[in-house]
Formats: C-alpha cells, structure tokens, sequence
C-alpha cells in the first residue's frame, strides 16, 4: 500500500489493521469520521449537549478536542493539576496553550490548592500505586465540574489501545463488576454525569500522528508515576499480539463489546446501588463518606 | 526459597506460581494431589469408570497416564498414528514403549491404515491449518473409541499452559461457543463420551520435571506442523505476563472458571442440539454426514 485509499495521492500513513493508507488530508478525515461514527454508533451525546473534554495535555486528549470542536459540537475543556512536578506543569501549559490559540473555554483545578494535596504526596501516603489516588481524584474532579457547570457529558480521550489494555486487566482477574463497566459509553446514573470514550475506534499510533499532522503541541513523556505500572505492560503484550496478527486488537475489544459485553451488564443492571450523597462534599456515594473524601482526608496537609 | 515446603530437604524444583519450592518426593506427591484435586473438584470420573487416556508420547499425557494407575484408575490408553513422518513414529514408539514397561494396555490407530490420509495429505488437500484437521481427526477416534470400547471418559493431558492459551485465543476473537466448551470437564451429551483434562492444575514446567524426574521418556520436539501457529504464539503472551506476574495464568484461567464461563455456559445450555447420527459411519453429528467422513472424503486416497 503505497498510495491513499480514497485520492491515490502519496500517503503519509499506513493503517495495517484497516488494510489502509492514507494521504494526509484522508487521514483527517478518517480520524473524524472515525469519531462521528462512534458518537453515533454508541449514542455518546447529541448537537445540543454541553460536553466537558477531561484534558491532560497529551495527544489523545487535544486531538479528541479539536475533532469535536470541528465536528461542531459545544465544549469546554477541563484540566487538573495534579502536582507531578514538571510532569504536571508542562501538561498544564500545553493544555492552556491549546485553548487559547483556539480561543476555547478551558476550566482548570489545581489539586494542591483546592484539595491540598498531591497525587505523589497522597501516593507517599498510602499502600497502593500512585495510579489508584490519581484516577479516583480526576474522576471525582470530572464529576463535580460536570455537575456544577451544568454538563450533559464528560468525554475522556481513551484511545483503543487504553481500553483494550484496560480490557486485557480486567479478562485477566475475570473481574466481573468492571467488565461490566468497559463501555465506551456509561449513562448518568445515581447522580454520576455520563461519561463517553469517543476515540475507541483510533489506537495510540493514529493519535500521535493526528497531532504531528494538525500541528497539535502534546506532552509526549508518559506520566513519571506510571512507570513500569500493569496497565502498560498489558499494552505491550497487545502489541506483540497486534505486530503478530494486525487487526486483534481491534477484534479483542469490539469483540467483548458486541458478544461478550451483554452477559455482564445485564448482570449489573440488575444490581443497582442505592444513592447517598457524600456526607462531606454532596457527591453521590454508596457510603456515607466518599472514597475521595476519604483519600483526602488521610493525605491533605491540613 | 531454598528448601521443600514439606519436609525442609533440598529442593529440586521452585514453583514461583505458588511460592514454594519442594523436593523430589514431595513434588510428585504434590503433582499427584493436584490431579486427585481436580478430578474431585470436577467430578472428572469415580473409582470405578472406565478411563481411556489419549497420548501422544509427549511429557503431559505419559506424565498424566502415570499418575492415574498411580492413583488406582483403571485406564487404557490411546495413541494415534497421524501420519507426521519421524514425528509421528517416535510418538507411537514412546508411547508403545512406556506402555510395555508398565504392562498397560494400549490402543493404536493408524490413520492411514484405517482411514486411508495422513494429516500432512490432508493439510495439503485442505485451506485451513494442519491443526484443524488434526484436532477433528484426534476428536474422533477418541469418540469412536471410547464409545465402541465401552469407556465412561476419555481424559487428554492438556495442562494450565494448554488451557490457558485456548481461554486467551477464545477471549481475543471473543467465541462465545467455544468459551462454554473451555471447561476442564465436558459432560457426555448427545452420544459424545464425557471429556476430562485432569491436568489443569499443572504446567508445562512441572509436567517436563514430572518426567525428568520419574524416568518417563518422552517426545520433546514440538509437532513440526504446529510450529508457528496461534497456539504457540499465545502460550508466549502468557508466559511473557507470567514472568511480570507469577500466579497470573493461573488467575486468568480458574478466574474465568469461576467468574465468567457460568455465564457463558448458561447460554449453551438453553441451546441444544438436535441428534444425528452420520449417514457414513454412525457418529453423533449435528448434521446429514459428520465433519470426519467429509474431510476423509476430500483427502483419503480411494
């Protein structure tokens, strides 16, 4: 595959897992259709919701804001500062430098000076990886921005190969309750706002490119506290498998969507939870205290 | 981890796996009590049924024929000649051999001479891989066999590593079928015999000890058609997790075990076939005329 697919003009990419190449202006074109298609095959949110864009400064992220920005839709972005040393200043700063030369709404929290702590601080704190306090505090923070800003939807930029990574984590603990949670899309519930993964359908691979083409400045290092953690390697194995069969990683994740998914969450939904709210801050819970108060009380410097 | 677990002897092998390490007469004692645990915790076979063991000559299924007359089963067992040149004849030579030493009684079925193909005539007469088949031929005459030989079970000695990549194959295309067929008993249904793998609890590291150590010479060359194949590949993965992870095979394998094929199999229960017997040879088959009697169509020499 020498040429594009759709014009025959030079490529600049091949895809091996769609059988594909593409010139650079296919290729964009690819990506947004890509993300369109999956909004609606997963009825993620409609032209009129108000969609919050959970950004990191990373290419999946600012990709996935721009595609929807040029896909018309109404957002505004959302970046934390999670205290990570340079880590977190340079994801701060991209994000910040995004939106403004776009002339986008972007929200920022800092975690240190609204909550008074740090994701390291709290991982120095506690006997689990830095990755447990860090996803508990941003979807806590996602969370509560959606409610109070009046958001229909928060969209995070999960790629295909996060959740089929996330997906492989799961299969292999045969954890049922977050098998039954793997849907790109899950409903408000509870008080919880929907959440949505538009960029399921796009690997890592096709995200880099996509900043690379659109002149998109991202943060390239992996998070510091992320090193050698399960997650990754779990994305490397599917990448061994991908290199030996193009197209299984794919076929892994939208497999378990179509055929396997249903068996767990019809499971679930015959589970529901009760609604309490947070003693402390008011979010929905099914304790009196949420975990996030919880954390943050332990680790915060009062 | 120096010494046995039982007896505080030198150790001869380490099980990172289970954390422990043990001594030669421990360690066979440890290999016994796996195989007696899951033939129990499975309700595999009683005392008193007929047990015919397929072997190949290779370390699991010499290793597993031991350890049942070992643990008073009254088995016979069955080799295959599939016609795999040297490969093939050493098989049926080691089997032959460990079965005279042991004055066991031993069935041998020569493809070619009673069905007229070998597997590489067949392979080269078929599109699909040599395994394909391969398995379908074994599956049959460990039918036919077992049913005109009066047998209550036929047990095969597919061990955790076997098993483990088959789960992982089923679980990257997402067969919702073949994950309700992945567990270590299958009850005899529709004229099959019972099938039984009683070496799940074992891997391929224990089963080659198992033989070092007992004196059991066996095939060590994998099957030359094999090589390459999806099989093998994932049987890396794994060990590739494994090495990161000790235990995590075995995790993903009792975990789905546990966890998910309940609802997999749910599934295939409310779903049964009808019953057929072949046109040609009498087999139990879903339709006009089994999958053996058409492959032995197409590829036996007239």
């Amino acid at each position: 595959m020498k040429r594009c697919r759709v014009c025959n003009g030079p490529k600049v990419i091949e895809l091996r897992q769609h059988n594909a190449a593409f010139c650079q202006e296919h290729f964009i074109r690819f990506c947004h259709d890509q993300v369109a298609r999956t909004i609606k095959k997963f009825s993620m949110f409609e032209a009129t919701d108000r969609v919050l864009v959970a950004v990191s400064g990373g290419k999946d992220s600012l990709a996935l804001w721009e595609i929807l920005v040029e896909l018309g839709y109404d957002t505004e972005g959302l970046v934390i500062g999670l205290g990570i040393g340079e880590y977190s200043d340079e994801s701060t700063r991209l994000a910040t430098a995004f939106a403004d030369e776009r002339s986008l709404n972007l929200r920022t929290v800092n975690l240190a000076e609204t909550h008074g702590f740090t994701i390291p601080g709290a991982a120095a704190q506690t006997t689990r990886v830095p990755c447990s306090a860090c996803g508990l505090s941003k979807r806590h923070i996602f969370d509560e921005q959606a409610r109070t800003g009046g958001f229909d939807v928060v969209v995070t930029g999960h790629n295909l190969d996060d959740e089929a990574a996330v997906l492989f984590g799961n299969v292999a603990r045969w954890n049922r309750e977050y098998l039954a949670r793997q849907m790109p899309v899950l409903a408000a519930a509870n008080g919880f706002p929907r959440k949505a993964k538009p960029l399921v359908r796009l690997g890592e691979r096709e995200m880099a490119a996509y900043c690379v083409l659109r002149d998109i400045d991202y943060i390239v290092e992996e998070c510091p506290m992320a090193a050698g953690n399960k997650h990754l390697q779990y994305k490397e194995l599917l990448n061994a498998m991908e290199v030996q069969s193009p197209g299984s990683k794919q076929q892994f994740y939208f497999g378990f969507l179509e055929r396997a998914a249903p068996l767990f969450t019809a499971e679930l939904e015959a589970d529901g939870q009760p609604i309490h709210h947070c003693g402390v801050c008011g979010s929905p819970t099914s304790g009196a205290v949420c975990a996030f108060c919880r954390l943050k009380d332990r680790v915060a410097i009062q």
